[in-house]
């Protein structure tokens, strides 16, 4: 068996304790398929002494999660911290400076300083994976880059944030109202404490900046993204479109078009959109994601998988 | 731009017209994904003067399929004959044989001689592809086996044969009877002529048996799949499912279970079953394909897509 393959986790939250619970449980799994050992050498946090749900115990601990990067013994480093600015972009231009992969679950920054990182990536030569940042685990990044490599997409959308996504959805099925909906949601874990992050639509949009790019081959332009939330749907709403054959649902939406003008652009769209009874999207409950992409080949393609939000 | 890839095809059908279409609309989108151009050089079917869909006279004609692989300009055999012997298992044989890269779309040679082909392939050190044998140009695959290769999959099941799913959901949202909507669906082209390859579950078996060897990582065992068709399938069955909250599919089901003794055995089984309003697979109506698959830290993924049958 070849040496292992030695990595550093930046961040020990859900992920990250699930990473080292994946990686623990599929290590002759992961062994295998990848053709050698993975192995946590070192991680970081922003606190210690943290109850958490794995022992931390058997690796190493950096009280700065920065210079993870640059330790000897890291080959690639795993940053989970999330958050646009702070410890997480500066974590990842360390460890891309100092050479070494960089794999990420967090949309935040890849929506804003996605480009930046993947220019130093370029320049450095070391691989840049962020699949983890749109579906954690799911491969539908990877599936529409390199499994339907050959099409041209024309239109990529879907229901990017599980937590709106529960919330329109328990609308419809019960007839409650948005604001006894969201405190539900938020007694359940489904929805965080403050919300807006969520049902104004900016995750979605973070993820869905991020979908555009790999479907287009582009670069991330989250500022374009044109975003509104679900915070304004009555319960109304919901009732009139199933009278007429809709279900409502927060789509993202990105597609490129000429308007007429010859010249393509990108067109990227946060909104709440009515979905009809027969369409694969209007199916899709809870706190769940689902894409869409449709090629000039394959035709329409759905990937769908259970959200944390 | 590095040298062309240079790709013989063997088959000129359906699949065959469309990877020629394919290859000349999308020359510049897979030259640039691919990192070098993709070329057609040489082409080979039963009949030469057959009438077709796309102009043939571009390309060089061999009139012997089985030596397409031999030719010195060829890097890449394309196969997309069908059929589990004759000229296409002869063609695979011969081009792994010369040293030469296999692709393939033909579920029944994959089901029957997989293991054969891919030890050749494996002493031969030369690539055999079979995605496009499950779902032609669909990402389920390489999603499987690359995006989500920290999963150990317990369960892979879905709906595998489009022509079923048609003949099934049609009768559904009519009313009408078996007989009667198999007739309409070859009138439509959804079904062959001799349709018992589907409708008898042998299609949705071949498909079966590859992808449970790709998401378990055993070898293609498609004796061993279990398989009851649609035929006995009547309209007053599937209008008392309904008012029991289910409807009727046609799954094929994957799955490995120790029955108890503690030794792992896999099972497969192609069926007709009762689906929950509730799940996803419910919602999949007309000639179209979706597979789940249950990952023990992914949870439950889906991917859904036309299906040709």
């Amino acid at each position: 068996m070849a040496e292992p393959l030695r990595i550093a986790l930046a961040g020990l939250g859900t992920v990250g304790a699930g990473v080292i619970r994946l990686v623990e449980a599929n290590a002759a799994l992961i062994a295998r398929r990848a053709g050698r050992p993975i192995e946590i050498v070192a991680i970081s946090a922003r606190d210690r002494s943290k109850r958490r749900s794995v022992d931390i115990t058997p690796y190493t601990w950096e009280d700065d999660m920065v210079i993870l990067g640059e330790r000897a013994d890291v080959d690639v480093v795993v940053e989970l911290v999330g958050g646009s600015d702070g410890s997480a972009p500066a974590c990842a231009r360390t460890t891309i400076e100092a050479g070494k992969a960089l794999v990420t679950a967090n949309k935040a920054m890849i929506a804003h300083h996605g480009l930046e990182l993947a220019s130093k990536a370029e320049a450095a030569k070391v691989p840049l994976k962020f699949e983890a940042a749109v579906a954690g685990g799911i491969p539908v990044i990877k599936g529409l880059r390199e499994g339907a490599a050959a099409n041209e997409f024309e239109r990529v959308y879907g229901i990017l944030n599980g937590t709106c996504n529960y919330i329109l959805s328990t609308m419809e099925d019960t007839g409650r109202d948005f604001a006894d909906v969201l405190s539900e949601a938020q007694a359940k874990g489904y929805a965080e404490a403050d919300p807006a992050f969520d049902i104004e639509g900016t995750d979605a949009a973070h993820k869905l900046s991020i979908l555009a790019a790999i479907a287009f081959g582009t670069a991330v332009d989250f500022r374009s993204v044109e975003t509104t939330g679900i915070t304004r749907i009555l319960a109304a709403d919901i009732a009139q479109a199933r009278t007429l054959g809709y279900v409502i649902r927060l789509i993202g939406m990105a597609e490129t078009d000429t308007n007429g003008d010859g010249v393509e652009r990108l067109f990227q769209r946060v909104q709440p959109h009515l979905v009809p009874f027969d369409h694969p999207l209007a199916h899709v409950d809870g706190a769940t994601n689902a894409v869409v992409a449709e090629g000039n080949f394959s035709g329409r393609l759905l990937f769908q998988w259970r959200g944390r939000r």
